[in-house]
C-alpha cells in the first residue's frame, strides 16, 4: 500500500477542511462572538499543521488504487471528525468531548442527530453560539457531497486513476463517471451542489427567512442532514411556503447528480429515462398517498395532511431528518411505513442516505430473478436497469452489502442494548444513524435525545454513522489494512 | 406442468393426514371424550373422499420436477391446515374458523404460536379436550418432519425424480440425499425421528411425567413446535431433570438429520467435522455464557441462571418457543440475543426453523468474501464450508433467500401495522411466525396472545408460518404457477 500517497491525500482534505473553519470565524465576528478566535481558531491551527506535515512533498510515486482511496478517506473522515469536534469543546458549548465528537460525525455523515438539549423557550433556538450553529450546518453540507470530492474538484490533477478514490465517498452500487478526468467530474458536481444551495437560500429568503436562517437551512438541506437552529426544526416557521420549498429542494438534492448533467448537456432522455429517479418519485408519492389515508382523520383539512405526509415522507426518504409533524402520534401503519422508507433511502450518487433506491431496486430483481430460476432453472434470467443488464459483479456486490449492513447493525444493536432503552428505542437509534437520518422513536424522537445514551453507545453510533455515509467498505478497510 | 401428477401426490398426502386423525380419535375413546368422533370422524371422511378422488388412478405420466413437487406441497400444506383445522372447530372449541386455521397453521409449521387464551387456573391446563390437545401436538410431530416425506417413506417408489419433491419440505440451503433413492432416504429419515421421539418419551415418563404429558411434549419437542398442554409451557412441571431432558432433545432434533444416518453408519469423522453443527453448538454455548453474564443477578444462584438461559437459548435457536423464564423480565442485551437467535435458527435438514446455521455461515462467508475482492479484485476467494467450496448457486440462492425473506417480512409488517399493536409487538409476530418459534414479545410473550388479532392480521401471519416453514419457494410457485 502507498502510504505517503494515503498521507498526502489526507493532508489535501483536512487543509481544505481548515480552510473551511474560516467561515464560523468570520460568521463569529458579525454576530460579536469573541470566542470563535480560539474556538475554531485552534482546531484551525491544528488542521493546517497536520496538513502541511502530509503534504510536505508529494509523493513521487502518486499511484492509487482502491485500497487508498477507501483508506485515505475513512481515515480522513475519522480525523476530520475528531478535530472538527474541538470547536464545541473549546467553546464550552459542548463540554464532553464524545458528545461534540458525535454531534460532529452526525453533521459530516449528513444524519443530523443531535445530542443537544437546552433550547431558548422563548426562541426555541439551541443554546449555543451563531458560530457553532453555522458550523453544525456547514458540516453538513461538507459531508453531502464529500469534502475528497471538493478536495478532487479543486486539484488540477490529470489522473484518472483518482476514479478509484471517488469509489469511496460516492454513494450508490457503483460510480458512472460523468467525464474521463474525475477533477472534471468533481467540478461539475460541485458546481451542480453550489447551484442547487445558492437557489435555495434565495428561495427561502424570498419566503421571508431571515439570511442566516436561510443559509444554514439551505446547508443542512443540501447535505441532507438534517440540523436545524431550532428545537422543533422546521416546523418552527409554520409556513407552508417554507416546509415545501425545503421539501423540495431535499427530493432534489436526493436526485443522482449526474442527471443535472445530463440536463445540463441537454441530453434529456438519459435523464427521465432513469429508472432509479422514475422509482424514487414513485415511491413518494406511493408513499405519501398511503400516510395521507391513514392519518387524514387526525388532521382538520385533507389539504393540511398532506403538507405534513408530503414533507415528512421527503424527509425521511432523502434522509435528511427535519420534523414538522410528530409522527410518534400517527397510527403504527404509517410509523411502519416510515421505518421502511428509512431503509430506502435515495438516489445513488445524491447527497442522501439509505441503502439506496437503486441498491433496493437491484436487490428486488435479483430476488425476482432466483423465483424465475426455481420454476425453470435453464431459463436465462437477468437483472436488468434502464432497460440493461446490470453487471453481474454489481449484483453480487449488492447483496453483499446487504448482508454486510445487517451484520453491522445486529452487531450495533447487541452494544446499544446494554444501554438502557427498550430494543425498539435501540433498533431505532442503529437504524437512523446507519441511515443517516437523524430521528428515530421513542427517546430518540424529532427532539433529539442521543445526548443521554452512554459513551459506548455513542461511539458505536459514530462508527455507524460514518459505517453509513462511506457505504462500509472504506472504514472496514482503514481497520483490515493495518493487519497487513 | 403435471397437474394429475400434483392432485396424484396431493392425494397421497391429504390420505396420511387423515389416517392420523384416527389417533385423537383413540386419545378421546381412552379419555371418554364423546364428541371425538364426530370432530375428528368429520374430517377424516372429508381427507378420504378428497384422497380417494385425487388419486383414483394413477397418473401414467408419473414425470415431477421441481415445480411439481414445490405446487402439490405448498398445496398439499394449505389442504392439510384448512381441514385439520376443522376437529377445533366441530367440537365447539375454538368456535371462530379463522381462529382454528391459525392454530392448526401454527401446528403444521411447529410455530407453536397459539390463539388460546382460556385455561383452568388450578390445573393450568388450557380448556379442550384430551383429543384436541394431542391433535395439536401430533401436528407438531407431522410438520416437523414432513408430511410429505412420511408419504414418500411408506411409498415404494423406485422413482429417484422425487428427490424434486423433497426438495420442497427439506429445510436449508442444499439437499443432501442420504442414498440415492428418495424413499429410501426418507424412510432412513421418520426411522431416526421416530427413533428420537419414543427416547424423549422414555426418559420423561422416567421423569416421573405421565403418559400423556410425555408423549404430547415428546411429539411437541420433535418438530421443535412449542405447543404445551399447560398454559405454563414447560416451566410448570417447575422440574431440572424434565427441562434438561427436553433443551437436549431439541438441541438434538435441531440437528441435520443426516449427521445420525452417518453416526449409525459409522462414519463418524462426517458427522463430527460437519462445520455447521460445531457452529451450532459453539454459538449456543456462547449465546448461553452471554445471557448468563447479562442476567446472573436476577437468579438466587448461577446454577439457577444457567437452569433458565440453556433452556431459553435452546428453545429460541431450535425455534421450538418452550418457555421457563419470562424473557421479557430479562435486560434487554439478553432480549436482543434472543431476537438474534430466532433469525438464526436450526441447522438445515433438520426439524428446527429460523434461517439455518448454513445459510447463516454462508451470508457470514460471502460479506467477508466481499472486503476480500473489494481489497484485492484479482484474489480468487471462494466461500467455503466443510472444506470444501460452495456451488455458485448455492453462494446466489442464500443470497437470494434473505432478499425474499426481508422482503416478505416488510410486506408482512405493513399489513400487521394496520392492527392495534406497536410496532416492536408487530415485528416480533412477523418474526416469531415466519422462523416458526411461537412467541414474541410485549402482548405476543410466551403466554399466547396471538387470539386478540384481526382476521386479517391472522391469514397473514398464517401465511409467514408457512412461508418460514416450507422456506418461500414452494408458496410463491403455488401462486405464479396459476398464470401459466
Amino acid at each position: 500500500m502507498n502510504y505517503r500517497m494515503i498521507f498526502y491525500i489526507m493532508g489535501q482534505i483536512l487543509k481544505s477542511v481548515g480552510l473551511f473553519m474560516l467561515l464560523p470565524i468570520a460568521v463569529g465576528f458579525i454576530y460579536g462572538e469573541q470566542h470563535v478566535v480560539a474556538s475554531f481558531g485552534i482546531p484551525f491551527l491544528i488542521l493546517m499543521l497536520i496538513a502541511a506535515i502530509f503534504t510536505i512533498r508529494k509523493p513521487k510515486d502518486n499511484s492509487i488504487f482502491s485500497m487508498e482511496g477507501f483508506v485515505s478517506v475513512a481515515a480522513s473522515w475519522i480525523a476530520m471528525s475528531a478535530v472538527g469536534a474541538l470547536p464545541f469543546v473549546i467553546s464550552g458549548e459542548i463540554p464532553n468531548y464524545i458528545d461534540a465528537l458525535f454531534e460532529t460525525v452526525s453533521g459530516f455523515t449528513t444524519t443530523g442527530a443531535t445530542i443537544l438539549s437546552d433550547y431558548d423557550p422563548d426562541t426555541m433556538i439551541w443554546k449555543m453560539s451563531r458560530a457553532c450553529l453555522f458550523w453544525r450546518s456547514l458540516t453538513h453540507w461538507l459531508g453531502g457531497m464529500g469534502i475528497l470530492m471538493f478536495v478532487l474538484a479543486i486539484m488540477s490533477s490529470n489522473d484518472s486513476r483518482t476514479m478509484h478514490m471517488m469509489r469511496a465517498e460516492c454513494a450508490g452500487p457503483k460510480v458512472g463517471r460523468l467525464v474521463s478526468k474525475s477533477s472534471f467530474s468533481a467540478r461539475i458536481l460541485y458546481g451542480i451542489y453550489i447551484a442547487l444551495t445558492v437557489s435555495e437560500t434565495i428561495m427561502l429568503l424570498l419566503g421571508g427567512m431571515p439570511l442566516y436562517d436561510a443559509i444554514t437551512h439551505a446547508c443542512s438541506s443540501a447535505g441532507t442532514g438534517g440540523f436545524s437552529m431550532y428545537a422543533d426544526s422546521i416546523g418552527h416557521y409554520n409556513s407552508l411556503y417554507i416546509e415545501m420549498v425545503i421539501a423540495a429542494f431535499i427530493l432534489l438534492f436526493g436526485v443522482n447528480f449526474n442527471l443535472y448533467y445530463y440536463m445540463i448537456i441537454r441530453k434529456f432522455s438519459l435523464a427521465f429515462k432513469n429508472e432509479e429517479v422514475r422509482v424514487y418519485f414513485g415511491v413518494i408519492i406511493a408513499a405519501t398517498a398511503l400516510i395521507t389515508l391513514n392519518v387524514v382523520h387526525l388532521y382538520s383539512t385533507v389539504g393540511e395532511t398532506l403538507r405534513h405526509t408530503f414533507f415528512m415522507t421527503a424527509s425521511t426518504i432523502t434522509s435528511t431528518g427535519f420534523a414538522t409533524a410528530d409522527t410518534a402520534q400517527w397510527p403504527m401503519f404509517s410509523q411502519t411505513l416510515i421505518l421502511l422508507l428509512m431503509f430506502v433511502g435515495s438516489c445513488a450518487g445524491s447527497t442522501g442516505g439509505g441503502m439506496k433506491v437503486s441498491r433496493i431496486l437491484i436487490l428486488i430483481k435479483t430476488g425476482v430473478k432466483e423465483l424465475k430460476y426455481i420454476v425453470n432453472p435453464r431459463a436465462v434470467a437477468t437483472v436488468k436497469m434502464d432497460g440493461k443488464p446490470v453487471e453481474k459483479d454489481v449484483v453480487r456486490g449488492v447483496s453483499s452489502y446487504l448482508i454486510l449492513f445487517l451484520m453491522l447493525m445486529a452487531t450495533s444493536l447487541l452494544i446499544i442494548s446494554l444501554d438502557k432503552y427498550s430494543i425498539e428505542e435501540s433498533a431505532s437509534a442503529v437504524i437512523t444513524c446507519m441511515n443517516n437520518i437523524g430521528f428515530g422513536v421513542g427517546s430518540f424522537g424529532p427532539a433529539g435525545g442521543f445526548g443521554d445514551l452512554t459513551a459506548l453507545s455513542k461511539v458505536t453510533l459514530c462508527f455507524d454513522m460514518l459505517l453509513g455515509r462511506l457505504e462500509i467498505y472504506p472504514l472496514i478497510m482503514l481497520f483490515a489494512s493495518q493487519k497487513r
